[in-house]
């Protein structure tokens, strides 16, 4: 079968010719529809974030898929089955504490592999297996976007810690400003502005008043996305990130995700007494100059929090399936703008200026 | 009767000479025992911290009190209770939203004055008065130590908010790490290490391992008070908070009280995966180099989160209640060293080596 991966020494994905994998005792074999490219492939594929599996020279990509089950191989799945999978898996050693108590995500480095990052292939294949713990069903009908449902699950889990850590008060948030305006932010948006109310959604509150801060000039496909929505774009090169508050209004809650250092500083200044950061970008190592005392004052001074958040779990993933199906057809429409296949992959992977969500489409159901 | 106040244009605290004040209808009049003196009383004195009352030229201190209702003026107190003060009371515009719902230490600037601190005379003189619902009872044989209440509360406070933010998840912490050794960092030392298991307090967890660290040299009477507790005193001049985890251990959870601001952003990195911050010092601003990118990155990859707090309500002022019962007499009698009388105020407001805790006698029960 063909797979998409990376391989030691050579620049950029390649497609690969592997084995079908059989199904171990306990594992279905699934058909892979659909798998989406996000930023952390990127980091994968430019070898900053991510790692091989053991004694493997390649890791196939891909963490965002949806799929069908195409041998049930005695698990209480059905054949036909539209499934995502989640991305965690146990380490080499073994289970842990973390996955007994369906909490992988909490999981520290070295406890956990995950599939198309790092220590276990990914999904990026036109077949794949896994037990069905790690697999959550989606309605047929949403086969074609089903592959969301992973990225909308990192905000619901950001989301649901987010507001764990406002509720030992009455807190009643208006305003909420996404940081990044690819489509992690472009979703999570919509997910801020719509409101979500399902009972297994995390992202239950709809925001009064919403902003996206990105760094793109109009005219711009994500910017008429952020209009649309009815969100305030803020152009970060006129209005940079330290100067919102002045601008429009200090925020009851920042959600960052572009992985830019500074932010997760400047966030704190941005928030509104009591209001909370949630921080997802994954940024390497660099130093910088901060105000920290007026950092740490204001923090204190205005009860302010900042969690950070990485990852998601099973009840994220349901509470995802929800989500997609309360966000509009018009905005799952617009943010998928590349459709690649196997046989030309290259598209998936380029960052064009009018490229919103790719994803690597293996087989249509 | 005799106040101790900071006057516009003097340095230091000084006694003055103010009326007996009547106590409005719905309020009591109450006869001050005893107040603590704390850094937020030396900020309000050294002018970095606080202000006076509109059109007033002195502000009387004091905001740690524990005094008995000598004019229960109709309200349902009763004559001869033992009560401890709240800090915060509505601004001059009146009641709001936060007070309303019995929290105003959620309130922003501005929507609130604080007795003895922002904008409203304190507790240091021989009678104040208050309405009822600022008043929290406490048992007559505590009167000697009730002005410990309000520093108690506020790790009450903080512990509620560190523990709200991991609540989304199973959180099983075993090691806790006080930044500084004045009372309220030995005092939250102690908390911690022997836990408070009563249904008001939010501090019921005891930590397995517990730290202090602090800049004193031994012999100190401080460190001392650690040793006793068993806990482990760190001594930042050997080993500054940066060095913590190889030396000892990463934290599950740090409890900041020194005001320094570095301190803030090296927490990160002192935390154990799924760890929280509890931010309380109030430093002024402060440029200074950190690594953005590592601390951004620790925040998310570990899930790790950064709680600001300040101030308390009346609910955990209840708690702490509780919580003082439980601490062991040696303790509560090795903390204050100092117990100065308004005929001779100084004492109280040094900072000798030797003192912990000081506070202001004004009468006994």
């Amino acid at each position: 079968m063909k797979a998409i991966a990376v391989q030691r020494g050579s620049e950029g994905p390649t497609v690969v010719e592997k084995p079908r994998p059989t199904p171990n005792e306990g594992e279905a074999l699934l058909r892979t529809l659909r798998v989406g490219v996000d930023g952390t492939d990127h980091e994968v594929i430019g070898g900053s974030h991510g790692g091989f599996p053991e004694g493997e020279d390649h890791v196939v990509l891909g963490h965002e898929a949806v799929a069908v089950v195409a041998d049930a191989n005695g698990t209480d799945l059905d054949e036909g089955d539209v499934v995502v999978p989640t991305v965690r898996r146990p380490p080499a050693e073994g289970t842990n504490d973390y996955f007994e108590r369906g909490e992988p995500d909490m999981a520290p480095e070295g406890e956990y592999v995950e599939r198309g990052i790092v220590g276990e292939h990914g999904y990026m294949a036109e077949f794949f297996t896994s037990p069905p713990e790690y697999l959550v069903s989606i309605p047929e009908d949403r086969w074609e976007v089903g592959f969301l449902v992973e990225p909308i699950s990192i905000t619901e889990k950001a989301m649901e810690h987010a507001y764990a850590s406002r509720s030992a008060f009455e807190w009643t948030p208006e305003s909420a400003l996404v940081l990044g305006n690819r489509s992690l932010g472009l979703i999570t948006l919509a997910m801020l502005e719509y409101g979500v109310d399902s009972d297994r959604s995390f992202a239950a509150h709809d925001f009064e008043r919403t902003y996206c801060l990105g760094r793109r000039e109009r005219p711009d496909p994500t910017v008429d996305i952020i209009d649309e929505i009815g969100a305030t774009y803020v152009n970060s090169n006129e209005t940079p990130l330290e100067t919102v508050p002045e601008t429009y209004e200090s925020m009851d809650f920042v959600y960052e995700a572009t992985g830019y250092a500074p932010h997760a500083f400047e966030t704190v200044e941005a928030l509104s007494p009591n209001g909370v950061g949630a921080l997802l970008g994954i940024p390497d190592s660099w130093e910088f100059e901060v105000d920290g005392g007026r950092i740490h004052n204001e923090l204190v001074l205005h009860n302010k929090a900042l969690v950070g958040t990485v990852n998601s779990h099973v009840k994220h993933f349901e509470g995802a399936v929800d989500t997609l199906d309360e966000l509009p057809d018009w905005l799952l429409a617009d943010l998928v703008t590349t459709v690649a296949t196997p046989d030309d992959v290259a598209p998936a992977f380029e960052y064009g200026d009018d490229q919103i969500k790719a994803v690597v489409e293996f087989d249509r159901l």
